[in-house]
């Protein structure tokens, strides 16, 4: 006996005549009370959410009074957002940030990893130079947690730990935003070090929708949330890092959305205008369907006028070329998926 | 409404207590006469080979009488059935080839394209030079074409195009091997321009069966049969290129399996000693997924005896890593896809 997945099919990838591979996957779109708009597939089942809930993890550092003690910007705040590009901006704002708060690069615990922008580590290739961990797409979020663990006066080793109280502040701000006791969520290790936890689609989308409509959270995280939203509007770039989806449909529809990808497939976005968080995770792990799903949702939620959609063609309907540069197929949603 | 993918879930990536994400998929294992030993989902359905199907498209090198003319090798013969890893012998190797026919790297139509494996890659990076197309892991293939071009005293010149005498030889070649009619099969082009044509997992599988069991072949087909599965098992370091798992299956199990996989997440094989052959696509295109459902498929038939599999339970069950380098989860098989 074996099993087909459970989930329907979102994205197709089209070459010449054919579909030639397809992507099955989940997604909800759910309001700060919890109720569902939209949904496709097993939203129950639990999801690592990776890093698509960096906006959600970066709660503490504004909560606590961290960011304000160390007098963190907004450059900063989407550091902690992010999935950086390595280039060298990014990297000296990480460590001018780590100085600013009397720690070093070799404090970081996320491993060293080359940029993820192409130019930026070919640049270390030619001067011969290692990568960092500040190099690595997460060091702005760990950044993040070093300061709420030096603002506490804790002991910085170990803060990737789960049992490391930055850590605990991080699940137990999850858990109030999910309205899960995420305690005895199946878990495990990110590629950066740090916990994973097992969430449901429909609440990491409820958790994304509180972030959006905070009006319901008491009075400090409903100003962390604010301040994490803007300061993911003001600096998508830095957000987006090598994300091309991110950036253009931030750049274009920033009034309206905050865009999280993360690894295995996953994306997260809250919406500000609407009230609304979105959670999806295509079952195979395929980025490159995420985000054609993801703009399939924005567009069918209306998130996207049309000429905003016209505009973000090439990302909504993203060519396949070859290695000549022809255009060969494209990756497509399937309607039926998003009506 | 929605779909679901009509395939099995073959493979599954574990983290931490959970499986992330999952992988559907379709293979059959089949004879030289096409009777089906082994499958799973729906094998009639058509799938683009991609370069899993390198050792098939040689056959009009060896057949027409391009490789004794040119005086080609074992190595020749190898590059043109690989998906080469770019490095400077590699290269080199392509470029005599090239010389030795008349031609020179600019009448390769494959596109430039950086070394996939990374030394190498990083090598041209620091002495600033870009790419060739020579670099291109299909330009061994290219080669190939270019050869039975000149032989035949065809232009090259879109030697590429499905209505050059060189892919027309390899649709023949294809369609004769699969024992279907491909003229009219679904259609698009490949990452290097070459045509690409929809072919169900059954026919691909009994066409690899052609080639490892080539007794019902004639003479001058079945003889370029087994000098190509011989170049792939002398020379199996040039066929892998970066693929650990082909390199170390073909290294472990050389006598019995002959191994391409494609992009788009399939994967073929022939196997001579049993006179099969194996043809695997995975729905969502994930390669990761196509060499542990292909390791599965292996060990289900035996090509592997349990000492071959304990050493190679390392590409059999990749672990996954973070980006310090700890295992944090693997990816694994189904068994129930592969009883």
């Amino acid at each position: 006996m074996t099993w087909s997945s459970p989930e329907p099919i979102l994205v197709e990838a089209l070459r010449g005549e054919m579909v030639e591979s397809h992507h099955c996957g989940a997604y909800a779109v759910v309001d700060a009370a919890g109720r569902v708009v939209l949904a496709q597939g097993d939203v129950e089942h639990p999801v690592y959410a990776r890093s698509a809930i960096k906006p959600l993890q970066a709660l503490p550092l504004v909560e606590t009074g961290a960011a304000e003690h160390y007098r963190l910007g907004v450059k900063e705040i989407a550091l902690a957002c992010a999935s950086h590009n390595g280039t060298p901006a990014v990297v000296a704002a990480v460590e001018a940030w780590l100085n600013g708060i009397g720690l070093a690069p070799d404090d970081l615990e996320c491993g060293a990893d080359a940029p993820i922008e192409q130019a930026a580590a070919q640049a270390l290739v030619r001067a011969r130079q290692s990568p960092s961990p500040l190099h690595n797409n997460c060091s702005g979020k760990h950044a993040g947690f070093l300061s709420t663990a030096r603002y506490r006066g804790e002991s910085t080793r170990g803060y990737i730990d789960a049992g490391h109280p930055a850590q605990r502040r991080v699940l137990a701000a999850l858990s109030s935003m999910t309205g899960l006791d995420l305690e005895r969520a199946p878990h495990g290790t990110d590629g950066c070090g740090i916990p994973v936890v097992g969430i449901p689609l429909k609440a990491m989308a409820r958790a994304m929708a509180r972030l959006a409509d905070p009006a319901g959270l008491a009075a400090e995280r409903a100003a962390a949330a604010r301040r994490i939203l803007d300061a993911m509007a003001a600096e998508f770039l830095i957000v987006a890092g090598t994300s091309r989806f991110t950036r253009e449909v931030m750049r274009v529809g920033a009034a309206t959305v905050r865009l999280k990808p993360g690894a295995e497939g996953v994306s997260c976005a809250a919406l500000p205008q609407h009230g609304l968080g979105v959670a999806l995770k295509i079952s195979d792990g395929a980025g490159r369907a995420a985000d054609v799903a993801m703009g399939a949702i924005l567009v069918r939620l209306g998130m996207l006028d049309p000429a905003q959609a016209a505009a973000l063609e090439g990302v909504l309907r993203p060519p396949i070329k070859n290695i000549a540069g022809h255009v060969v197929g494209e990756l497509r949603p399937v309607p039926a998926a998003f009506r």
